[in-house]
């Protein structure tokens, strides 16, 4: 018998989790939960669609239900909420609220004997996870974290909110000489301008003043001001044709040492290359879901995080064959 | 309170060990068991020094017993023994082998109530772990282990044995263009040989037949035959000089796709560069000692290995600060 999924949203999140459990064995999609008419929305592998509203009704069909709604305004109210009914995962990427997120999920999962993972994707999620164990394994040491070459979401739609822009993509690049630096173990103390540039691909209005455009983007506060910023000005055909991806990754070092005299330099190094953000994302939640219900089947409840988890309820295999073939 | 670990054998592992505890604020060594005469060994911490004879006498003394030894000869028999009277942690990396000591080691810590974690390092260990979620996470794709560059005893010990070698050092080189087709997505088909080459420093007899020694070597079955080989003569003051260190490292990837149609490809790629391959492995155990005694304050026990254990665990800071300072 599978472990039976639903899916809660069908945005870029949603078709990735439906795509990524078509690559596993153990599991299967029973139903998507949407705030639409369901009658509007046909999936791509034929997942039955039932309105929000009926979720509560339909607990005994569902063993795990994975939360693909936003940050900002669906995922505070939604995971507690379908925390009384589910097993929930959820991608939470608010950093700054995670305690808070964590308080309100661990008390509706306690209550209704649920287990809930949040914050699962790679940053928050495996970049997390190498942060955690880096500075376990390496006490005296540094941590860094870059980001990307990749597509960032909230600084493109700055940008389409400047008065004469159509369309906008931004790449978010990290300065290969930095890297270098801390691969080359120099433990090197760098700034924001230092770490990352930023790369602006942006399709303006017929006539609107292109210098303006650029002068609000390379000044823009906390978006843009601190780092070093390239526009490009393009048009939509360019754009939807080579732009149009969701590529994103990047790279989380513990850079130690050991000995009594830290007499020894180690550098740890976990890097991604996405294609697809989303995709990605997607295809942890479905890991970590495969946990959950694990998780749930030995009785546990409450609220956890990827720190919470041990790797081997992520792996379909048995314990026996993990230790036998990858350990 | 500090958690009090022991140590069993003083060789580059157990010295590791005392210097990775330095580096820790939660933890402390309480003690050091050898099998040779503890008045011959000074510890460079002043670790008291016992006879392994004596250690099942010191059980409410220790919190967690760190095993040093070998994996041939040691480990199998002694992990078993002291699980009788501790909480364990072996670094046993014989990879055939790794279920029957799991099991021998289990039995014994469910019958004490001790708990066992056994292959804790980088390889068995991190890598373990990163082959383990690398498919966990994208299901379909392909595995690459590299290792180096880095000294490998058991073929610096195969030259040694040759006719008319003095000394020897053989480093395992990783062939670059192959991890770069790899980085590249391309999901090569690599045979041993395109995967790694072999470096050898040999220290000759006086007058030795110098071609004899090189043919030795690089037509030796299962340690070179199988590789691109290169055999430098130099004299023992040069290897004294330039090859005393113990480096080593590697790179674990994994490559998939995810999509409907797989139209999207990943690389995890997870490298270390280490200085001292021994001082890090200490540095995992230490870790990893941490999350045994929280595990057996939790009452658990039986034999677990680096797929069981939470990554929380390993970190020595609270639950709480570990979500809002490194989530």
């Amino acid at each position: 018998m599978k472990i039976r999924v639903a899916i809660a949203g069908y945005g870029n999140l949603g078709r990735g989790v439906e795509a990524a459990v078509t690559h596993t064995e153990d599991m299967e999609c029973v139903a998507l939960f949407t705030r639409r008419d369901p009658k509007t929305i046909a999936t791509a592998t034929n997942i039955p669609v039932y309105h929000m509203d009926d979720a509560a009704g339909m607990q005994d069909k569902i063993d795990v239900m994975i939360l693909c709604g936003g940050s900002a305004n669906d995922l505070p109210c939604q995971t507690p909420e379908l925390a009384r009914y589910f097993n929930v995962i959820d991608s939470f990427d608010t950093h700054a609220k995670i305690p808070e997120h964590f308080a309100n999920v661990d008390a509706v999962c306690k209550e209704s004997g649920k287990v809930g993972i949040i914050s699962v994707g790679w940053d928050p999620g495996l970049f997390s996870l190498n942060r955690l164990m880096g500075q376990a394994i390496l006490p005296t040491g540094s941590d860094y974290t870059f980001w990307g070459k990749g597509v960032s979401q909230g600084h493109s739609d700055a940008i389409r909110r400047i008065d004469g822009v159509l369309d906008a993509r931004q790449y978010t690049i990290p300065v290969e000489e930095a890297m270098n630096r801390v691969r080359n173990g120099e433990n090197p103390q760098l700034t924001t301008r230092q770490k990352h540039v930023r790369e602006c691909f942006v399709v303006a209005e017929d006539g609107a003043d292109l210098n303006a455009i650029e002068q609000a983007i390379v000044t823009m506060p906390n978006y843009f001001a601190d780092y070093n910023t390239t526009v490009h000005f393009i048009s939509m055909d360019e754009l939807k044709a080579n732009h149009n991806g969701i590529p994103h990754g990047g790279v989380v070092f513990r850079c130690g040492t050991t000995g009594l005299n830290n007499e020894n330099k180690h550098i740890i190094e976990y890097k991604l290359s996405l294609d697809s953000n989303p995709e990605f994302t997607s295809s942890v939640l479905v890991a970590y879901a495969r946990a959950a219900y694990r998780l749930s089947q030995n009785g546990e409840n409450g609220c956890k995080t990827v720190f919470d988890i041990a790797p081997a309820l992520l792996h379909p295999s048995s314990p026996e064959e993990q230790r036998k073939n990858l350990l």
